[in-house]
């Protein structure tokens, strides 16, 4: 089990007509993520809304602030009990065994247009082996074929621009990965949370974009941007993309500040809490435990 | 209430790997919308698995085709119980006060990238008074501007290519309808069904697909095309766009014929059973009542 | 006639590997604009090479640098002579008609895909009847369409793009407004200059893009962007798009600084040298002088 | 040398308004490329202008069509006297060397978008040692990456989109390698001509569009789409890509139907007349002879 403890600030000057916030930061719970402290303060006061979807496990914040300064700050401490698995026993799962609710993940979105990419990924990876390693492959062919690059995309770069220009951030890495998948009809789903390991060269903490591939008990974690630890990683919300899965929608004029990060991971061996660190193994914080897989 | 008996009939030539399929041809079920008698038969003994997505009702059939003809039909009798609102009466839902299943319908996706069309939207509507009017006038607005034309635009366009080249067939006046709508913070959703009162000079009877916009009261139906009778569409399924609710998804080696589809409306007056016609009222098959309204 | 005293300094750094660059700052020779006196100077002794392009008179400087700084500077006296029509004299060319050497201004280009914009373009513009009127109606359509917005837009965007988001700074005004133009068969070429007259709230003087186009009597000059006095701007080259006029175009691994340019209009009424000013006259710098138009 | 007897007849119904057409559909008439017999026959008796390209060479035919039926028919006997060089002994030309008048196809246009793609290109063939067989390394990638399938692209695909689909037409193929070429600063252009060699799975004898590359010696010939054989090919035109070189620019409102070309490749051993036949040796049909090439 990993435990990190995350802070977050995020700082706002909103205008003359006041606007609506819809915020996602907060550390999504599930049967393995476990949110054991958890504390939010808005400097409005204003009514706050808190939603949770229940297909995705999302938490949402909904406002309406005034006009003026508003500051959001969320701190929690989040223990994580990943399942781990063995890579080469991990098969996809066919179509015709697919949960309904997973098939969604199986179409093209904003960002992820798999339907162009069909036959592009059937002659890369058309004829691997189909199981975790493919996925892997799918995973290095992008981590290899894009370069971390800030400041060369926007809101508006998709799988299809990142395939062309071969450059991006964590979200077009993301983007593509999944587009690949989906393409060969494999779920994949877009997961946010924070950058736990980056090199500090990439900036100060930021928010992190990152891949859940659906394989056989259950979404798996994959990194195809190679800036984190995956283990490090907790998950704030998933959805098809980038679209789904905005930190802060926001409705209205507002200048947003840069957000402040801030994540420690805690380390108590005695009690089975280890420090995230790089893993050859399957990661999945999601599904069903696969019968030879040990929780740690 | 208006009634409508329909038949569908789906012909395929399965090739020898066999494929998957998950068709979206039941008329969904809903408080508005009655399947009174309802027919399945699919040609291959094979097993089917059925799935009703409880958060859009939209109603999956899949299954896994062995090689050869896979014929598969459907008939059903459908009774729907329009609400009728006022149009000068229906108000738009501010941003806060959207319920938070209606979120996601906000958000851009594959074909309807609102997300670039703020600035237009905003020139465009930005100035009209909010409600049903304003959805109204960008339904007309994309009615004008685009031309129904057979056989111009594929699976790929998008609202942007609509909106450049200002041809295309049903679901691309859909699309573009709900990117200018979510542009303006409006909720829009695509949906399917058939072309009741289409014109035969566009063809045979076809799938078709429409829109539905969310204002007070629920989700209200528009025809951006303007090739139908609103009033004698039945729904199938309901999505963010044309990627979430194709009437057949296929996985495998298949050649598929044209669907043959059949509509027909009853009337039986003495039981408030009319045929549909044009007007001029607000129509709605989902959500709740206003006060206002009749249901008829 | 004008009188424009230029000033213009390039600084690089280039690596160590050297780089080729083709500049394109030097003010085009035509009947209609003399260079009175000039001056170059390039702070490395490497061999220069001069090339006139005789279709388009557009001047280039080739060199292939050495490693470390170079700065290219550029001082020129340049005197236009206006052909100054009246509007509403001046008519379309049909295209059978059209010289042989202007048609290719009639295809589309890398950013501006008038094959796309056909049917939006004969909605706007088709029913006006055709002369400069139609072209400055197609000017005002860019003007009012688009907010110059500094740093929304790159080298990728296109004329396309531009009509989507409706932002974007003076070579994406003239992006759309060639396309528009191409798409009626009007003929439409993008030209540079500088930014004469811009406000500063732009920013530092700068180089400018504009438009110029095909009608009875020759080429005539639009600002679609609207901010320069069109009659202070001299000419450096035109081409179909951005593509084929960038001031510097590099091959090599260079550090660019932003280019430093001075521009000043000189007076001297009692030779008929006069301070550019807001016009209703139809200019042109090129091309036969209409009968009826003085040369001023 | 080669002899082709080349025949072309083109059929058109033109609306009551007329139509003006631009027609490229005669043999290029070059040092190497000899037209013996041409007949040119036109169903109107209406104006013909001719006009020959300086440039390019390029020879077009317009004339402004009544109503009713247009066929213009042409037959020619074109002799071509390709330049052989060994390809092993074919550099690239650097940059500071390029005869400005070749500068132009370095840069994108309509179809071609190498600016986007200048990452890939470096990536795949930046280590390759320069010269022929890197030009002939991106022609068997492209070949080897797209496959020919008719009726999945239209006339708004480009190199971008070809790149993503991995499917199309030989101009499709054409335009995915003039865009790669240029990505690496290697001169590229269009070129047209019939599809000599064409097995007849493709269809009926058809126009062709395949690529010429500027290398040491003049501008080579490639066919990426594997389609025809090379030496029969007849230049019709060369432009930067498809948008300048089409066989017919119509503008009115017209009906065509499809062309019919017929090609026959003479043979007359003893003149030194051969078949066209597949081929090692690089092929040209413009520029200056190497020094040890052999004209045959």
């Amino acid at each position: 089990m990993i435990r990190i403890e995350l802070s977050i600030e995020l700082n706002y000057q909103v205008d003359a007509m006041g606007a609506d916030f819809i915020f996602n930061v907060h550390a999504a719970r599930t049967p393995w993520q476990t949110v054991s402290h958890e504390n939010l303060q808005v400097s409005q006061p204003v009514p706050l809304g808190h939603y949770t979807d229940p297909s995705s496990g999302n938490r949402y914040l909904r406002l309406r602030a005034d006009p003026g300064n508003l500051t959001v700050s969320y701190q929690a401490t989040v223990d994580v009990a990943h399942v781990f698995a063995e890579p080469d026993q991990i098969a996809e799962v066919p179509v015709q065994h697919l949960p309904p609710e997973v098939m969604v993940y199986l179409y093209p979105s904003r960002y992820c247009q798999s339907d162009r990419l069909i036959k592009l990924a059937i002659k890369e990876f058309g004829q691997m082996p189909q199981g975790y390693a493919r996925v892997q492959a799918i995973r290095d062919w992008v981590s290899n074929r894009v370069t971390f690059t800030s400041n060369t995309t926007n809101s508006n770069t998709s799988a299809v621009d990142t395939l062309i220009e071969e450059v991006g951030v964590c979200r077009d890495f993301a983007h593509l990965m999944i587009a690949l998948c989906r393409a060969l009809s494999i779920p994949a789903r877009f997961a946010t949370g924070t950058d736990y390991g980056a090199p500090a060269v990439l900036g100060p903490p930021d928010f992190h974009a990152y891949v859940e591939v659906y394989l056989q008990g259950g979404w798996y974690i994959f990194d195809p941007s190679g800036t984190v630890v995956p283990m490090g990683l907790i998950r704030f919300s998933t959805g098809r993309d980038a679209a789904d899965v905005a930190f802060a929608t926001i409705f209205g004029g507002v200048m947003s500040q840069a957000p402040w990060i801030q994540t420690m991971a805690l380390e108590d061996a005695s009690n089975g809490i280890l420090l995230p660190h790089p893993c050859s193994q399957a990661l999945s914080t999601d599904g069903a435990v696969l019968p030879h897989a040990a929780n740690r």
